[in-house]
């Protein structure tokens, strides 16, 4: 069994896709752990930015989550009907390019791209982050463990579609059962203390207030708190890893995670109200997360608190994996079209699209690594490439909708127009809010992909042409080659390499370069050792090119000799052959000069269409 | 004028050999920076031993060091002998070969390497700690000024060999006559005060003795003492690098080196006495160097003091160049005997044994680097090469006088004896004296090389045995090889693939690998494009054969291909053509798979000697 075999499984046989298709129950945490861990920085997002009123922001909480799950609502619709139109796999870039051109196209999967990135490395370094608070002693291990976690995530990627869903199943279970009995227990003593329950372990107080409400203030919180929503396009990208019926499971995954993430999200804010939690100032000591102080207030710091805390965390590391469902699955429909390269739409051992994978990871780690594992700076250029995404989903569906006509098509139209109003307007305030916090890095990248992936189209478009076969292949004509064989001294490398080179044309040169270090016998012993056995078989001797090296180079002489030959002869082509020792050890290369391989590398970059490089290897050792 | 032409200078033509040979004068700074730097650090080093026993101690110094004159003129006479004896470049490594064996001259190699590699590093780092000592503010660019000075001393030895020489002759010449001043003034003011010199800056009071005198720490005082004689070898090992007459420069290039370095260190000895300078601990608060303590002693600290230690730094950091000058001369001769890789026996453009300049750069940039550019732990072990050369080589030369005998033999035989028994038994000595210091580090360090050139000489000499010519070249037979061109679509770069194959041999095979991302255009049209034009030219149709790969594996089926037509045609060679297409910028590559690469150096690494590899590139954008 093999490295490979042991980390990733067995190669599977392209004949088993079917059975690494997954149900609706484990797309859940397939795709739905970045939705559902919105769940626990979404609020606390909104409720940082109405810390400067006090006391008195808890009474926008309400409204303002209200808001965000009527948006929500209408986005799960449109995704829905996206699901239901796109069976094989939607997703914004698909339906963009496909309803408002390959540009709007382009801009989608550019701002998914950035997204999926950028959440990758947040919700690890956030899990990794709340961990380190909890657990200070692993604070100098924070780049470390943030590497662990994707290391770990990118392998279980690797071994196949179901193997993530599987095994993160537990961790969101019990994400999902910790939360719900927070808020069902919450809801509970709020109901029968007349909505004045008594926390058992009570929350910071809210400082004094230092603003008066503000629309812009509003409308920041708005924006804020919209972060509860990214995750959401995940499965309308991935309905193609559904087992058959292919859309009911899709849509009933989707369902599932947005009933969940509505609840959650309607609860938070109900019971911050209620017990009168509020966001602390983040990175200062003090800080405590409002679910930390939501599960204490509502449970006590039980044991009970510990399993959700824990939960939370695990959950936000494991955000990372729908982007690892997703990215690849975007990347292959990019490539597909012949906007990225091509090799994203390979699928490897386990049938996954495992550049796209490979690639995530990779860039993931570089974000990680540059930022240490603290990714706080990043959180701003968050929501942008999600909402983006959004809305031309839903601005193309709406023109789906105004082509295909039918019944129904006026209500959809209705629906999408009114998701792509509202999410079109979100961006709007986000972009404003955060403009200057890093909202403008976010589109510049948008800018520069987009640009990439035109010039990689471009780029296709040309070769395809410069491919183009002629009519017949044979027109070139069936000219034996000239051919060249450099020759340093005579052994049975070069022997065999000139033999070979007469079985190919009767026009041989051998070229020698004669330097201070030269012997001079392959000139002394040429009419013995070559002239006479070539008479004696028939054939035309090669001819002995000499030539003096005074400055000891011995590469470019002869370069310079075949380019030579190459541009007297222009009806041949010139092949040269190079003698190659092959040793069995690396560490043996250090005992000769590499010469044949630079050699056939510089022919490679100076040479044309009429060189051709021909290696005969000599084994050492070899029976 | 290219990068390379600036850094090292335009490439010089093997005639402009003599040009570059050097004069005697020239020789000092060329091959004696490293003998006369040891005069600030062997008296040093003797005194420090001599410091347990406070005042009591100084008394001992002059006998002593007069011991170390003794064997250094015994030293000094026998290498004359030698550089008459071997005027092609002695040294002890070619001396020992001829005159103990092969086993020995190896010894002295190894030795030497060592020795020459450990100069540099511990020369550098010297100079730059004593600095550094001085300017505290350049301390934490201790490494940084240690990497600086070798690539310098590096550059100026790769642009051949008589640049150090000039270049470093102005140093050379300011040390000398600085220490020359110190020494006589000092010589007169002790002349004409009668013995009893008074300071200009009263050297810091020796410590109350702690020890009593005894065998073994004079024994340790005198050698550590010898380390003053290091370097000594050096012109011996270069004497081809001299002007004609060759052998006068060579010897009055040494005779002029270990002149100065007797005065320097009687000087120095006899003054330390009459001012009753001793040594300061070193690596403690307070540490002050002997050369410092004497010049301010003698003249005071003014602009003189300033310049004379700023000379002694220079000269320290400048040792390293005597290795640069003798190592690759060294190696030279090892490799050409085939004890190391043959390279090292080529001359670079400026005629200079390029390669042992780099390795030796190399691996003395490696030791600073993990030394911090510290390298105080490596002076231990610094003297245990230079006095197993020196040994060997006069061993070697009893031998050679025994051997050729004539006038003179029997008394040149009786000196170079006496400096065997002598220099043997100071190896004894200082072994003992730092055998736990790390003595035995460098005892395995040279066992090991010795190990290396014994395997590097055994695998030339199977090599040469393996590729022994065969009598007649052509045995093998002229058949024309099979040939198997893998083909994935047919385009420009596949067809002229197989026009070129089809001009190789008739007998051609095409491989197409079929997996889910196959069109299976290839299969479809073979009839129409390659099957009817080659009948219509008279040939007789390639063969196509389809592997399915139900793994989507692409190479590993085409290897297997090959492998298998090759076990089943035992009589023939097999040539795999491989399309290629060049792009003209390297990032385009990421664009393409390199299957034709990956597939070539698994051929290279899985085949063996009836498989030949043909390159056909294909230029995008050429004319």
């Amino acid at each position: 069994m093999s490295l490979a075999d042991l980390l990733f499984g067995r190669p599977l046989h392209s004949s088993e896709d079917n059975k690494q298709r997954i149900g609706w129950l484990v797309g859940i945490p397939t795709f739905g752990l970045d939705a559902l861990g919105s769940a626990a920085y979404g609020p606390e997002a909104a409720l940082t930015v109405l810390l400067p009123l006090g006391l008195a922001g808890l009474n926008h909480i309400r409204p303002l989550t209200t808001a965000i799950i009527i948006l929500l609502t209408i986005v799960y619709f449109s995704y829905r009907q996206t699901i239901a139109a796109y069976p094989t796999g939607g997703g914004s870039y698909i339906v963009a390019k496909q309803n408002l051109g390959a540009r709007m196209g382009l801009l989608a999967a550019a701002a998914l791209i950035i997204d999926y990135l950028l959440n990758v490395a947040v919700g690890i370094s956030a899990g990794v982050g709340a961990l380190v608070s909890a657990l200070p002693a692993l604070q100098p291990h924070t780049l470390g463990l943030c590497l662990l976690i994707l290391a770990m995530i990118t392998i279980v990627n690797l071994r196949g579609a179901r193997e993530p869903g599987v095994l993160f199943m537990t961790p969101t279970v019990l994400f999902v059962g910790c939360l719900l009995v927070v808020v069902g227990w919450g809801l509970y003593q709020t109901w029968i203390t007349g909505g004045h329950p008594r926390p058992v372990v009570p929350p910071p107080k809210l400082p004094t207030p230092q603003a008066a409400v503000g629309l812009w203030l509003l409308m920041r919180a708005f924006a804020n708190g919209c972060t509860a929503m990214t995750g959401v396009e995940a499965v309308s990208n991935g309905v193609l890893a559904f087992r058959e019926p292919v859309v009911p499971n899709a849509r009933r995954t989707l369902t599932v995670i947005v009933a969940i993430l509505i609840v959650l999200l309607a609860g938070i804010a109900y019971l911050s109200r209620s017990y009168g939690i509020g966001a602390t100032p983040p990175g200062q000591p003090g800080y405590q997360s409002v679910l930390s102080q939501l599960t204490a207030a509502v449970a006590g710091r039980s044991v009970f608190y510990s399993i959700t805390i824990g939960s939370i965390l695990m959950v936000l590391c494991l955000s990372a994996n729908t982007s690892f469902a997703d990215f690849p699955r975007l990347c292959r429909a990019v490539a597909a079209d012949g906007y990225l390269p091509r090799s994203f739409a390979n699928r490897g051992r386990r049938l996954v699209y495992s550049e796209g994978v490979w690639v995530l990871a990779v860039f993931a780690a570089l974000l990680l690594v540059i930022f240490g594992g603290v990714t706080d700076r990043l959180i701003p250029l968050f929501a942008v490439g999600a909402f983006l995404a959004f809305t031309l989903s839903q601005a193309g569906m709406v023109a789906h909708w105004k082509r295909t006509g039918g019944p129904g098509a006026t209500s959809s139209m209705l629906i999408n127009g009114l998701g792509a109003l509202a999410t079109g307007a979100t961006i709007v305030v986000v972009v404003a809010a955060k403009f200057t916090e890093g909202a403008w890095i976010v589109m510049l990248l948008i800018a520069g992909l987009i640009f990439l992936m035109q010039a990689v189209h471009a780029h296709y478009d040309w070769v395809v042409r410069e491919m183009t076969p002629k009519p017949n292949f044979l027109d070139g004509g069936l000219l034996a080659p000239l051919v060249v064989v450099p020759v340093e001294t005579w052994n049975s490398v070069s022997q065999k390499a000139l033999c070979f080179a007469l079985t190919l044309s009767r026009e041989v040169q051998v070229v020698h370069i004669e330097h201070e270090g030269s012997d001079g016998a392959l000139v002394r012993d040429w009419p013995k050792v070559v002239e006479q056995p070539a008479r004696a078989a028939g054939l035309p001797p090669p001819e002995l090119v000499v030539v003096r090296s005074p400055y000891r180079f011995v590469i470019q002489p002869i370069l310079d000799h075949v380019l030579a030959v190459e541009r007297e002869r222009k009806d041949r082509l010139v092949a040269v052959v190079i003698p190659e020792v092959v040793e069995r050890r690396w560490y043996y290369y250090f005992l000769h000069n590499q010469r044949g391989k630079l050699l056939a590398a510089l022919l490679l970059v100076k040479g044309d269409r009429r060189i051709v490089i021909v290696n005969v290897p000599w084994y050492l050792g070899a029976p």
